[in-house]
């Protein structure tokens, strides 16, 4: 690659943006801006950007005009933006499509699941999806799965508890759901790889670092650790149960981003353990290239690698 | 292949249920059996079925139980449903996935166009598709583009009038909007080997006798019939206008099935003539094979060797 390709990244200063972030600048391939809302430009976290001498476009959404403006010359735009903010990417598309963005890569960067029906979070994707396939512009999907770092059990010594969320100490089903996780740190490596190959053009693709299914995760994390777990079972019937609770909570009041993540919670329990959409069948049954397939020298962390590092007091609680 | 597989064919009496019925038929590798509705069951087309030997089905799609036993064994499931029925088809899969049925057909055999946003015709496919997807059940989407038998002009001398649906005399905007055109006879016969085709599995895939503008068809058809033809000259302005009037004439109405039609229509014209989907770089873009470049010694009929039937009078009126 001689010239560098130049990108747009919305949502940079997030979890998955962070990562995509990180992964492009250590790749050396790309030139690489940052798009924000106005809302967002005080903030320390892309103040902090701005100090790495990265340029920040701060931009409303609804000025199409300096959207354009921000994007011409773009090769690659990414967007990152939250799960609450997905329907307002469609303000970007006419932009991009303006300023000849030649590749967009909207905000999947989730667990694969069924287009339709089956999660909110990936309905609103879908809308997003079709829209740009309304206005025909090159775009890669790219889903990761799961994340390592939200998918290990709670120890009964409580070693792991600062890195946790959520202490986790279940069981769906029988355990057996296999799982595509990804350890957040390799998806911006894996983006990187990902956006200038020319296979992925029109395509979904997902990253993988381990299928794995929670009765592996918990053999795993018991092996390393030597600490004896005791999960809670959680039955088809439990999730099911969960998630007609999360709906009927949102329904009260469709807007609230503790509602919506209660039934993105809920949603992603039944999609990947009930359903078990978020697994490689389903993936290439669906038409997803496998990253690990496209890159067979890529070296994604392994969970063993990830849990050791965090039971040695590495790791970090995301969200925090 | 040495078993014949065995087809069940919802819509066999349509126009393309008919021509899928015959490729089917033709080509010696099925075992055909026919779904009807219980309404249909007594009309003549259905009967001339009857008396060819065929297996008739007469089914509510409401009768889960019976739909199971009709598909028990069914190796291919092939819907031409009609233009206002499609929604039905959800109907189909709860029996579909239960039957174990091999690849599901739902009823595409129309234009290549966007998922969502321009055609109502395509949207509601577009939920078929999913509902199918969300079971996982294998299918292959197969679209035809527009039939020759309605994209030829008419003549002034009257010749052609006998086998036209409707008069044609216009020109969409410059007239070079490349158009995916197949013989409605060739459906069928594509179909027969795209559903035994493993590439195709959970695949979306047009068929194609050729791309041709409405220049090149006017000029085609000049240059055999050896009159002059005078087209009118239709502005995407007025095109778009006639898809707000056909909109607005809908919405009076939803479930009236001319208003749909004139929906039907006007939008057709708009993505094929302004958007220009119906192109095989659009459909490219969307994800789709190409039958042609998967069957490279299939020989369509040209519309050159179509129009030269018509003009000897040995057309047939679609829809008569």
């Amino acid at each position: 690659m001689a010239a560098k390709q130049k990108v747009l990244l919305l949502g940079a200063t997030g979890e998955t943006g962070s990562s995509i972030l990180n992964g492009l600048q250590e790749s050396g391939n790309f030139e690489v801006e940052i798009l924000v809302r106005p809302a967002s430009v005080k903030k320390p976290s892309v103040q902090k950007l701005h100090e790495q001498g990265l340029k920040i476009w701060s931009i409303d959404l609804d000025d199409s005009s300096e959207l354009v403006s921000a994007m011409t010359g773009v090769d690659i735009l990414i967007s990152a933006i939250g799960p609450n903010d997905l329907l307002q990417q469609t303000k970007l598309l006419k932009a991009a499509k303006l300023a000849n963005v030649k590749r967009l890569i909207p905000c999947a960067f989730t667990t694969v699941a069924p287009p339709k029906g089956a999660m909110l979070l990936r309905d609103e994707k879908e809308e997003v999806y079709n829209a740009i396939k309304f206005l025909g512009i090159p775009y890669t999907v790219i889903d990761v799965g799961f994340w390592y770092q939200i998918s290990f059990p709670t120890l009964p010594s409580g070693k792991v508890d600062y890195a946790q969320m959520l202490p986790l100490n279940t069981i769906h089903g029988d355990g057996t759901a296999p799982n595509i996780l990804t350890d957040l740190r390799d998806i911006g490596r894996f983006v990187a790889r990902i956006v200038l190959d020319d296979r992925t053009i029109n395509k979904y693709v997902y990253t993988c670092g381990e299928v794995l299914s929670e009765n592996e995760i918990y053999h795993i994390t018991e092996e390393i650790s030597g600490e004896k777990l005791e999960p809670i079972r959680v039955s088809n019937e439990d999730i099911e149960a969960s998630v007609d609770r999360a709906k009927a909570a949102l329904a009260e009041d469709p807007h609230d981003h503790m509602k919506r993540t209660g039934i993105f919670i809920a949603q992603y329990e039944h999609s990947k353990y009930v359903r078990e959409d978020n697994s490689p069948g389903y993936a290439s049954y669906l038409g997803y290239l496998s990253a690990r397939e496209l890159y067979p020298d890529f070296q994604p962390i392994t969970f063993r690698d990830f849990f050791a590092e965090v039971l040695a007091g590495k790791g970090r609680k995301v969200y925090s």
